[in-house]
């Protein structure tokens, strides 16, 4: 049941460039704010403060991305974005993202997020994703 | 004496858009940088740490931004810019950018930085321009 | 009556930079965003095609833009904004912006656009605004 | 011989996001810079004029694009990007990049750019890379 998360936005004109059409580093911005779409709509907090003790928030620091373009968008375009967990590890969830303008495929992508703890001037630490946050995103799974 | 301080960029793709141009927020980006390259020239750090006592450092928050738009530029194309110190007040900056493509005059902006403390959760607190970053500053000064 | 158009956007994460809080640069992207927003709104092409003959598009193209800067604002927070067209010119429109967190003002900014027939690789030539598309602007003239 | 191309930028302020970090979109805008820094030492144009005929231009849509992150870089810091050429296909070049600050290893990406004639309107129609054009690229071809 459920299925992909899914969200909607207008191409601006500063995601195009001189070819006339939008960005390819645009959808990197896309993927990024759906996925914080979703976390906000099921209640995860992008940036959970204090979660590793007083001082030590956690948060999703991405260690791959990558984006197949299709078609491309235009200024003012309305895009469809479908969000859906492909994968969720212990530490890392796999985003995909769909990118459609109406009937058309533009893109797709896809984002693995780790859950880290984050000190000041360290690198950050990779922490299991607690169960109540994981069962949050469990609806989003690809063929959930 | 001095004059300004010069810096080149060259137009890159990402800061065109659709009407073929470089994207007027660009102008903006641009004098971020060159400010911060006439700070690392004159030893200036853009942020200094600890200024302000432990975990407390000095920035310069800016509280006025503009910018006048003369000529297009275009992927590729060189743009040279000009900064000057405009007015060094008692904690504000005023610079002044003038950018230029070979003889083209292509805009003017400006922007007025305040040094301040900055300490977590709270506002930036203004406080006065110490007096050796002010000296370094001074060879800058429009009309110096 | 009418008064200023008023739209909201939240801060997403590419809007912030190192210091934490929304980057200067993103209210030019947001003025645009919510002047394209009043255009669409009001039924003016941002881009009208043909508008001085065949591949002759007429836009708006923008002389000037600045910002005052008085409270920051941060990841996820949601900004009003309200555009106000301070002035008609024969070509020329002022607009003015306000934001707003809340009951906290934000910044205030300001872009002045012309009304420019665009032929590919020529300068951009200012033409008088279309009575009817001034009619459309005139609500929302401060004071209106 | 050769080797990848090679080139070194500082991380500017705009790079950076609340996390204090390079934003992950970042190293996507350095890879285009990188590769058309590339294009442009060996005297590829990257916008190719009437390649295709009378008003119809060459250029490199992007059909892929992806990187792989592992050391976080920050505000001042200088980035090495070594550019290679992963594959040449007949329509398509396949860039590597890899990103080192200093001796740590910080990122690794790819872009598949595809030889395209450009029509005002109309999908970009993907055509051989001409000969000449290959014969630049291949210095920088892994291994070569």
């Amino acid at each position: 049941m459920a299925g992909p998360f899914t969200t909607r936005r207008r191409v601006e004109f500063r995601d195009t460039d001189a070819a006339g059409i939008v960005h390819f580093s645009a959808f990197f911005l896309w993927m990024e704010s759906a996925e914080h779409e979703l976390l906000r709509t099921v209640g995860i907090p992008v940036v959970e403060a204090n979660a590793g003790g007083p001082g030590v928030d956690a948060s999703w620091p991405r260690v791959s991305a990558g984006c197949d373009y299709v078609n491309a968008v235009r200024f003012g375009d309305e895009v469809d974005v479908a969000v859906s967990v492909e994968k969720l590890g212990t530490s890392s969830v796999t985003y995909g993202f769909a990118f459609t303008h109406g009937a058309v495929p533009v893109a797709k992508g896809r984002v693995v997020a780790v859950r880290c703890l984050m000190r000041s001037g360290r690198r950050p630490e990779a922490v299991p994703i607690p169960d109540d946050i994981a069962a949050r995103l469990t609806p989003y799974r690809s063929g959930a």
